[in-house]
């Protein structure tokens, strides 16, 4: 497949060029020609750039996909109750329908708001995989591990079945297996070592989330008289394969810590703003000791959207009013960490995060022509400050399109959405708003 | 005319039927009829309500709509040098063709993203009167005040020019005028006094800054022994007529004597956080002293948008962050901020602000048939969680329908942005990333 952009203005992520109004070209999954003069070729999709901004695919860095079916399903609670009662009875529940919907709702969401890789951890991560393969979405998916098993597997399954996992995704061209044990409270110790050896042995991507609530970090050092940083580096954790999600309770120490073994944060201000689990990720140090930090939405249920655009400005206002500081966060740092910084926490700068001749053509056009993007003083200043996910106008993944205009190329919204309110119904018992193929009460 | 909505799920914020799964009826500017059961009637307008949620038009309570032509102009700035070096040079060379331009972008902004009601306070006041009224929104309009005069009037000629602005509009049915010192540093008590002399004896509301910043707090004390609330109030300026803007750094004194006196106070969390004000409204101590507080986007310098969904969603997980408590600003506390309290502070609660029959009609139409509106166990918490502005798809004020799908029916979109970065060429010289009339090269 081929597809021409035309006259578009490109915000490149590359400091050779930063910003070139042309054309770019892609073949097969490449981008061939990026040019301010026209490239006159025939291709497959010909998009009218014109009034449009084409920029890297944004990098989502920690998710949980399927929870879009428990988006809403709960909120102003407190976090334990939350868990407890509306979150953990559903996803004992989970089966592989429910997931392979959920899967397909994230995917449909993430292509509609220019999203075109992201790092997943959550179960039945093998069906995440087909679903996200067939969508043509880049998934860096990590299979979960957790003391007390997963709604698919025993405890003791988990292993064998993560080195299946790993075998049978290893050399897909969109998805890159992980491994993802939970945190330093639902792993052992020797749970945790045993996740190292299967990374060491594979080459595998770390997912794990740290210190994310001030109770974790309690309730980990009265277990084991040290932080879950400190917990995560004995096992053997944190390398520079390593994805550390939240990190909102980590002290100067444990920065210098992360920058030092060239570990990854993934910064998640909407969920722990919504969860209000009280810390916030150091930007400003994390920056300093040139720890690379990128961001994620978290899963839809604390979010309660995958919606990246919303996750930049959060990112840009929270640390500017946490430091009395605007100049702290700016708006080209910000848009570096969901594109540069993810792709570096992916280990695939190499590949994506930037729009360059011979990079994977992984890319979003975002329509300019608004009210709320009128005038254009800065593109940059407008991506972080003004731009809606809904401006996107087309999201390309691996050289395909995957959404231009309202057209989904690669999912039937109408089919996904009717399967997503349906397995919801399952899941939860709850009929929601609209009624469904059961009932058309409204219960809302 | 006459719009009937059909099988629309209606959010009255209405206490005695909340929601309501049916049809609306609107002739001339009234609600004439909400009923579960199909009213059938022949209408000018009729909109297909299915998958689709009603609800009141949303209230910006604080805002400087010209200022769309400032958009991004200056981000990530210590606020002293941003006024300095971008804003105040700029605002010197406005006049009333840059205004209605700035405005009708504005007013664009706000029909396309669901705000039917906005308080404004700036410059050429008359003129944006006259635009708002052309677009149809429902404007209350501050006259504004300030010791070393305006862009458009001499500091003497402001008194006189003010009693006319608010003769020529106080019978108007779309604009209310109102008075607009613009604050404590930059009026002297004398000018805040005979502010509060003509509101007197108009019955106007009154907008006003108020402790938006610790700097200011500080100045004003030094220059009077009191804060900002005590000297407004010495002024005779605090009542129940009162909009205070900000209100970042107010004691829980204060709280207290806002509540007391029945002011109002506008929240405007986004352009708080983006120039890093520092402080936060107290909104759990207001909300326990009953005060009443609406939601504010502020002008689009600073924030840069009019968005009011995405300031609901800043104001619903700011508190909670700061609090370390997820149960305050519950999704409902917050869209009643942005409807019934906003509706409160404008004196205008008995015809706007909610959808009753007899009410006046300002009512948004939300096409919920979205991924990211999936599944939908509740209609409120999806409004501040999940919604996009852009998912606005009908937009009325006054029974006019201004907005249906993608078409404006009372603003020409491509002239006023097209007129929009004209006059914001002139304004700062910078020729934007579009080119323009007089140029094509890109600048950014």
């Amino acid at each position: 497949m081929s597809v021409i952009i035309k006259n578009t203005l490109i915000l490149t992520q590359d400091d050779k060029r930063r910003r070139i109004k042309g054309d770019i070209y892609i073949e097969d999954n490449i981008i061939r020609e990026v040019s301010a003069k026209p490239i006159d070729v025939e291709a497959d999709f010909k998009i009218d750039g014109r009034g449009k901004v084409t920029i890297p695919g944004l990098i989502n860095l920690h998710t949980h996909i399927p929870m879009t079916l428990l988006r809403g399903y709960g909120d102003d609670m407190v976090l334990e109750e939350w868990l407890r009662n509306r979150i953990w009875p559903v996803e004992r529940k989970l089966d592989r329908d429910s997931v392979s919907a959920g899967t397909d709702l994230g995917l449909l969401e993430m292509i509609s708001t220019g999203t075109t890789s992201f790092a997943d951890m959550y179960f039945f991560e093998d069906t995440i995989a087909e679903r996200t393969r067939k969508a043509g979405l880049r998934g860096f998916l990590g299979f979960s591990f957790l003391d007390f098993g997963t709604p698919e597997y025993r405890f003791d399954e988990l292993f064998p079945r993560c080195e299946d996992f790993v075998r049978r995704w290893k050399d897909d061209g969109l998805i890159t297996p992980t491994i993802a044990p939970h945190s330093t409270y639902t792993c052992s110790p020797e749970t945790l070592e045993r996740c190292a050896d299967i990374a060491d042995r594979h080459d595998l991507l770390i997912q794990v989330h740290c210190s994310e609530t001030q109770h974790e970090v309690h309730d980990v050092w009265r277990r084991y008289k040290a932080r879950p940083l400190e917990v995560l580096r004995k096992a053997g954790l944190l390398n520079d394969r390593t994805i550390l999600a939240h990190c909102g309770w980590i002290t100067k120490g444990e920065v210098r810590e992360i920058a030092r073994h060239g570990a990854s944060i993934s910064h998640n201000p909407v969920s722990n703003m919504k969860l209000a689990t009280g810390g916030f990720t150091p930007l400003p140090e994390l920056f300093k000791e040139g720890a690379n930090v990128g961001i994620g939405t978290d899963g839809p249920a604390s979010n309660n959207t995958l919606d990246m655009f919303e996750s930049m400005k959060f990112v840009a206002l929270l640390h500017k009013h946490h430091r009395w500081d605007p100049c702290v966060a700016k708006a080209q740092e910000v848009l570096d960490m969901a594109t540069i910084h993810g792709a570096k926490a992916l280990h695939a700068f190499d590949r994506i995060g930037s729009i360059e001749e011979g990079k994977l053509a992984d890319l979003v056009v975002i329509d300019f022509k608004k009210p709320h993007l009128t005038p254009c003083y800065d593109v940059v200043s407008h991506l972080i400050y003004a731009c809606r996910s809904l401006d996107v106008y087309a999201t390309i993944v691996d050289g395909k399109v995957l959404m231009l205009g309202d057209d989904f190329l690669t999912l039937d919204k109408d089919e996904v959405m009717e399967r997503s309110r349906r397995e919801a119904e399952r899941l939860t018992g709850e009929i929601g708003c609209w009624g469904s193929s059961v009932s058309s009460s409204p219960s809302c």
